[in-house]
């Protein structure tokens, strides 16, 4: 029986991206489906649906429940407490051109990496040197790294999976697509995704 | 051991609200937690908000997203498909009237036949002869009850309760408010505020 797939699509800025991120691969793994990370940049999109900033700031009271529940989220996930960027959201451009850079086997690390020094250490994903330290961490030659990354052509490699985020329907993070177009939205549809993607190859 | 307690909050025109609904009774009692029926009006909220029509509206990949995510949620909870009211959101002023003028122990009944009417059957509720053969099918003496929902008294009660919903900090539906004020939006949180009430209970 041939494996489901899934593509997990999600945004740096985003921290119920975060929470889906330490969650996907163990859940992958028991429902036999193959997941497809896949960073892109929320900010082109929410600019075409008039939105200027998070929603999580345009509407304050939404916001505040935003951080109350991401506290009792990752209570639960036993995680450490969630801390919030400041500003909010992060600048997370070039830890995405990083993530679209690296391949298919270095990319869940290092995104789970990013995602942990941002909401369970307070650092400064848009700072060159944060990037720095989490590449060497796992092992990369990062001057050379985030060279290539700026690449234009690695540039244009982010700005065309965002554009085919836009072109299936995604308008917030995360997102989840399986293989016949159905869009999932949010941290909690993760498992309703999975065992759709798991159907799919089971009908297959 | 003492029950907990939680308030829930709902809105008739809020289709999550509706999930919420058929959902609270069996796992709260399982919980042993007691919920008090809580109808409120999301308008007045929403206004003060900046919002002019449902999130659901103005955000149309969002609200796209929204029934199709409630498609999947029904089959799961086998309930019929959902049917999209027109207009959409419903008026559902009178309806939160009759709630709020009904007893505890007909406000759940007659809520979940509200809402089954609206979500499931497609009928109008804005339509004074729709409440009438819910409440008549309920056992009701309707021309009385809608008689008194409409008096001026009655009318204060829900508009202190949608005050009461904005003092909580609440901003959309549903809403579940524990009672150390914590509060938990939406239908997926349901279970988690349960889990909350029963522990304040246990600590108490």
């Amino acid at each position: 029986m041939a494996s489901g797939t899934l593509d997990f699509y999600y945004e740096f800025a985003s921290p119920y991206s975060y929470l889906a991120a330490t969650r996907i691969t163990a859940l992958a793994e028991l429902a036999d489906v193959q997941v497809a990370w896949k960073p892109f940049l929320l900010g082109p999109i929410f600019a075409g649906q008039g939105y200027t900033t998070s929603p999580f700031n345009t509407y304050p009271l939404k916001g505040a429940h935003m951080w109350r529940d991401l506290d009792r989220l990752a209570v639960q996930a036993r995680l450490p407490p969630v801390t919030k960027p400041d500003p909010f959201p992060a600048n997370g451009l070039l830890a995405a051109r990083l993530a679209v850079y690296l391949n298919d086997a270095c990319r869940p690390s290092f995104t789970r990496a990013v995602f942990y020094a941002e909401f369970a250490q307070g650092r400064d994903i848009s700072d060159r040197e944060t990037l720095r330290q989490i590449l060497a961490g796992l092992g990369h030659f990062y001057g050379d790294v985030i060279a290539e990354a700026e690449q234009q052509e690695n540039k244009d490699r982010l700005r065309h999976q965002t554009e085919e985020a836009k072109q299936r329907g995604i308008f917030g993070a995360p997102s989840f697509v399986t293989a016949d177009g159905d869009l999932f939205w949010g941290n909690d549809r993760l498992e309703m995704a999975l065992d759709h993607a798991r159907s799919l190859a089971r009908a297959a």
